[in-house]
Parts: structure tokens; C-alpha cells; sequence
């Protein structure tokens, strides 16, 4: 990767040389636990989750990813959209996760099980250090737009995230969601 | 490192339990090409030129810095404070650097001697890739406030700089910057 600079938004990221990746329902559709709900939705349409707008070219292992995220409101059932969510492996790297515009909540699990949750706003950073498989999910009415930056060195580990059941969200968290709306 | 999140700014940064660490001019002396500026001033005071805001513990090879710098306003000579400025080596890995709070720029220089200067400033990302060395200046009239991201398994890499003459400001630049003054 070059050096680079970009205002803190897509259309500056995008002019910046950004290139974008789309992720539709029909792509995630094992993230949403309502099945029914999922084969309703893409009997009609494959809706767009969230954009990745990435940097070019390939980065090399010394090299920082630094992504704009856009993840769309919207709900599969009861749970909101949400990324992929994944575990980093050798070397099992941080991540580091900054609002920039809408709410969400940036969830964290480790390898036993245990659940932190922290908030993704505009003028707010969230650390996920290593061990901690992490998701983010659009709590909020309107678009979620965020910034996020990880080793270039690691690997996605989703297998780890999907063997653990890794949480869409936790119960105690909707009732905090639908007391909020 | 542990999990954190915290609001973008010192006070919160400090809440959530960030060290701070304190560079003042007796340090950094050899930064200035103005020696009898610097003595002058030494004379009179050891003015802090930044203040350095980190998470505890100590990283672990597989975690992310993020930084909160200060940058205070003021200058040595003609040259405006700035920071040690420094290449990372084995890896050398890239740094990202997003302003917060008053304006200045990001200085890289490679190996080579070429150079490269992005803004420090609100809403702003910049990246500086493996290879190139990488210092901020504060250009404007107030504290410049700014998060940085590196791998916490790069060491800092000081003496390249130096042996560089690792630029201060380019003289091309000190014109613009007085011009927007």
C-alpha cells in the first residue's frame, strides 16, 4: 500500500482511490438466526448489509488496513444488520474500530465465551485487543459509518466465530436497543 | 492491552486509563537547527513540546498503539514544535495518523530523501507506509491535538532520522504556511 490521505468519508475515500466491496444477505445469510425470515426476504430481493471501501493495492504484511465501513439499517427479523464478525489468527492481532456517523455497538467475544460490548459513534474508539472475535451491528435508524484498522499481517478466522455461536447480540442488549428507539 | 473504548479526547482518554508521557525541549533539543534559540530558551525554562497519552499495560507483540498526542503551538527559531519523528524497522510497518483538534501537517520523508506532507486535522486520515519516516509539525496557533495507530511490534527506528537529516519542514512550506497564517 502508498501512503495516503482522505478527509474521513466515503466520497473523499472513494477519490482517494478507495475501492469498494459489497456484501449482500444472500452472501451472510448463516449470520441471521430467523431462516424463515432470511428465504423471505431473498425470495424478493438480496439487499446490500455493508460496504468495505479499502484501499489499493494488495497490502503487504507490513502494511495497516484502514477501511471505511458503511453498514445499512435495517433488521433480518428481530436482529439488526451486522458484519461478518471475525477472529484474527497468527499473529492473533488487535483491531481498532471509530465511529464516524450513525450508532451501533462494536461486540466483542473471546475464546470462552465472554461478551464485552462497546459503542461505535461519531468521536469515539474502541480497542479490540487479540483473542477477541468482533462485530459490529447498526443499532441505530440511519446508515452506520466507520473507520476500521487492523494488522495487514493477520487472517481472518470465521470458523472460530461460527464453531462459538458468536452472538448476533445479547438478549439483555434489546430490550437496552428498543428502550432507546 | 486490554479491550478499551473511549471518547476521542484527552480528558476521556485519561478517564478510561491512559499514561501520559511528557517531551520537553532539554529532550529533543537536537530536533532544532537553531542551537543558540534553543539555549536561549533552555536558559529561562524546559517548555513540554507534547505530551504522549497510551493505554496500559505494556503491548504485547500482537497489539495496536493508539495514541493520543498533544502538540503544543509554538516554535524554536522559525521551526514550529514538532515531534521526534522516527522510521519503524523490523518490521517496518505503516502508521496512521487522524487529526482531532488543531491544524499541522504530517511529514514523511523514505530513505531516499523524497518527501511527502499530508494535513493533521480534524476529519482527516493519513497513512504513512512502511519505509518512510514520519514526524508531525504543528503549523497552526493552537494545541494540535492527533490519534496514531502503529503496530506494537515495530521498533522505533531514531537514528535513521538523524542520520538522514530527517526535514524539519521543507522551505517550500514554511512560504505556504505563513501565507495562510
Amino acid at each position: 500500500m502508498k501512503n495516503f490521505t482522505s478527509e474521513l468519508s466515503v466520497g473523499a475515500y472513494l477519490k482517494a482511490g478507495a475501492n469498494k466491496t459489497v456484501r449482500t444477505l444472500s452472501q451472510l445469510k448463516d449470520l441471521y438466526s430467523n431462516r424463515e425470515e432470511v428465504n423471505r426476504i431473498l425470495e424478493n430481493e438480496d439487499p446490500v448489509l455493508y460496504e468495505v471501501f479499502e484501499m489499493p493495492p494488495s497490502p503487504k504484511e507490513t502494511d495497516l488496513l484502514v477501511n471505511i465501513t458503511v453498514l445499512h439499517a435495517g433488521v433480518v427479523g428481530e436482529e439488526p444488520f451486522m458484519t461478518k464478525g471475525h477472529f484474527h489468527q497468527d499473529p492473533d492481532t488487535g483491531e481498532v474500530v471509530i465511529g464516524l456517523k450513525g450508532s451501533g455497538i462494536l461486540l466483542l467475544q473471546n475464546r470462552k465465551g465472554e461478551i464485552q460490548e462497546f459503542p461505535v459513534e461519531e468521536g469515539k474508539v474502541s480497542y479490540a485487543a487479540g483473542g477477541w472475535g468482533h462485530r459490529v451491528i447498526n443499532t441505530g435508524k440511519e446508515d452506520l459509518h466507520f473507520l476500521a484498522i487492523s494488522g495487514a499481517n493477520m487472517i481472518h478466522d470465521y470458523e472460530t466465530a461460527v464453531k462459538l455461536n458468536f452472538k448476533s447480540l445479547p438478549v439483555e442488549n434489546k430490550e437496552r436497543i428498543s428502550a432507546n428507539e
